[in-house]
C-alpha cells in the first residue's frame, strides 16, 4: 500500500539524519521497521483525504510522529519489568535482540523525538501547537502512560468493567482517538465536526481493545505475532474474562458500527468522503 | 530561594489537574521533589533576569519543562539496566522506593508531559514551536539519549579523549545548554547574541561535566547524594581517568572563566545584567 511506503520513507529519513549514535539508529529503524499496520498514520491520512485533502510531507510528518509514539510504547511495554515479551509482530522485542538498556533508549528517543518531528512539519504554527499539545496529552500521563500505570496496578486484583474501561480508554483509547482529532485540527473543522471526530477515535480505540483482548484468546501466534494467551495466563482482566467472548463479539460489532454510522453521517452533512475510512474500520471486524 | 520555590510550585500545579493514576502522580512528584539543585531552569531565568525582563508564569512553565525531561533521564539512567544506582540525592531511587515498571513509567511521562507543558505555556506561537523543536532536538536521540547510547557502548573499552568529549557534548551538553538557547529564543535575540548564549551553553555542559567525573572520584556520599566512585569502579572513562585530577581541575576552571568572559562581554556589548548569573557560574567551580 501506497501510504505505508510512504509512511515509513518519512520515517526513515528522519532517522538517517545526523545519528550521533549508529548502534541507537539502528535499534530504533529495527523497531519502527517490524512490520507495523500503521494503523494510526493510515487513519490520519484517509481522514485528511475524505475531508478532499492531498497529502503533503508534512502530513505524512505529522502521521509518523504518533507511529514514533505508538512505538516506543510497545518497546517499554515489551520489557521485562513491564509485560516481559520475547516477541512482537513476530520477530525478537527490542531488549532481546538487543538489550535492556538498548530498548530503554529507543522508547525514550522515540516519545522525545516525536515532538521535534511535528515542530519542523510545515503547517501553520496554531495547527502545530494543538497538534503537540493534543499528542502529549494522548500519551502522557494524563493518557497512554497514565493508563499504563492503572493497568500494572490492576493485575493484581479483579477489576470492575468500569475499571477495565478507564485502564483502555486511556492506554489505547486517546492514542488511538489522536490521528482522528489531529485530522480535524488540520483541516480546521468546525466545532460539531470535531466533536464527532473525537468521538469516533474514542470508539475506535475502544473497538481495538476488545478486539485486541479476543484475539489474545483466540489467536495463535502466527496470526498476532507474539505470545498469545497472556492476558489469560497472567488472570488478567479483559473483555472476555469478563464478560466471555459472545459477548466481547457483540460490543466489538456495535463499536465499529457505531464509527461507521458518524462516517457516514459526516459523509451526508458535512461531504466527507468516507469509503476509505468506512473499508479500514471494516477491516478490524471479526468473525464471532 | 525564591525561584525554586516557584519553580517547584509550578511543577506541583501541573501535576495536581486531573491525574489519570495517582499512583503515577505519586511517584512523579516523589522524583521531582528529590532536592535537584534546579540548575537548568535557574539558568534560564536568570539569563531572562539579565536581559530585562520581568519573569512570568510562562517563563516558569518553559524552566519547568527542562526538569522535568532533566528528572526522566535520571530516573532512566538509575535503572538496574543502565546505571543501577540506589540512591539519588540522597534518596532511593524511583525503582527502588516504587519498582522498575513504575520508574519506566515516570521517565516516559517526564519525556511526553514536557511538550504538552510547553506548547500550553502563554509565549507567541513562534517562540513555543522553536522552545519545542530546541528541546526535542537536545533531549532525543540527536541529543542526550543518543549521548547515553554512546556511553553505554563506550563502557566496555578505554575512551579516547576525543570519543569522551562527543559522549559529554550529548548526554549532559545539550540539555544544559538548553537554558541558553531558550532564554535567547525568548528574549528574541540578535543572531550574534544568540551565538554566544549557545557557546556560553555548551561549555557550561562541558563543565558540568568535568566537575561530576571529579566529584565522583573526590567526593563522599553526602556531598553528592549518590553511590561516589563508581565511574573508578566500573574502570569508566573520565576526566580525572584520562588526564588526572590536576589537569582536570584546570579544565574546569578554564571552561568557566571562558563562560564568564562571555558574559561579561554580553554585560558590555548588549546591556546584559551578567551579576546573577555571574554568581551561579562560580558556585560551580571546586577548590583544587
Amino acid at each position: 500500500m501506497d501510504k505505508i511506503l510512504k509512511i515509513n520513507q518519512t520515517i526513515q529519513s528522519y532517522y538517517q539524519e545526523g545519528a550521533v549514535s549508529p548502534d541507537l539508529s539502528q535499534a530504533l529503524l529495527y523497531s519502527l521497521e517490524a512490520g507495523g499496520k500503521r494503523i494510526r498514520p493510515i487513519l490520519l491520512l484517509q481522514i485528511l483525504e475524505g475531508f478532499g485533502l492531498s497529502l503533503t510531507v508534512s502530513h505524512y510528518q505529522v502521521a509518523a510522529s504518533v507511529e514514533l509514539i505508538h512505538t516506543g510504547s510497545l518497546v517499554h511495554d515489551d520489557l521485562p519489568a513491564m509485560d516481559d515479551d520475547d516477541y512482537r509482530r513476530g520477530q525478537l522485542t527490542s531488549h532481546k535482540r538487543f538489550d535492556e538498556a538498548t530498548a530503554i533508549l529507543v522508547g525514550d528517543s522515540l516519545f522525545l523525538d516525536a515532538f521535534g518531528l511535528l515542530a519542523a512539519a510545515d503547517l501553520p504554527e496554531k495547527t502545530k501547537l494543538s497538534l503537540i499539545y493534543e499528542l502529549s496529552a494522548a500519551a502522557g500521563s494524563c493518557g497512554m502512560v497514565g493508563g499504563q500505570m492503572l493497568d500494572l496496578k490492576g493485575e493484581k486484583r479483579q477489576l470492575k468493567l468500569s475499571e477495565l474501561q478507564a485502564v483502555h480508554a486511556n492506554k489505547t483509547g486517546k492514542l488511538l482517538a489522536f490521528p482522528f482529532v489531529a485530522a480535524g485540527l488540520i483541516v480546521d473543522a468546525e466545532n460539531d465536526v470535531q466533536a464527532k471526530l473525537a468521538k469516533a477515535g474514542s470508539l475506535t480505540g475502544l473497538a481495538f481493545q476488545v478486539r485486541d483482548d479476543i484475539l489474545d484468546v483466540t489467536a495463535d501466534f502466527a496470526e498476532i505475532g507474539k505470545t498469545p494467551q497472556k492476558d489469560l495466563a497472567a488472570e488478567k482482566a479483559t473483555y472476555p474474562s469478563l464478560l466471555g467472548l459472545d459477548q466481547s463479539y457483540r460490543i466489538l460489532e456495535e463499536t465499529l458500527a457505531e464509527v461507521q454510522t458518524i462516517f457516514s453521517n459526516l459523509e451526508e452533512k458535512n461531504g466527507f468522503a468516507a469509503s476509505q475510512v468506512l473499508k479500514t474500520i471494516e477491516r478490524l471486524k471479526l468473525d464471532g
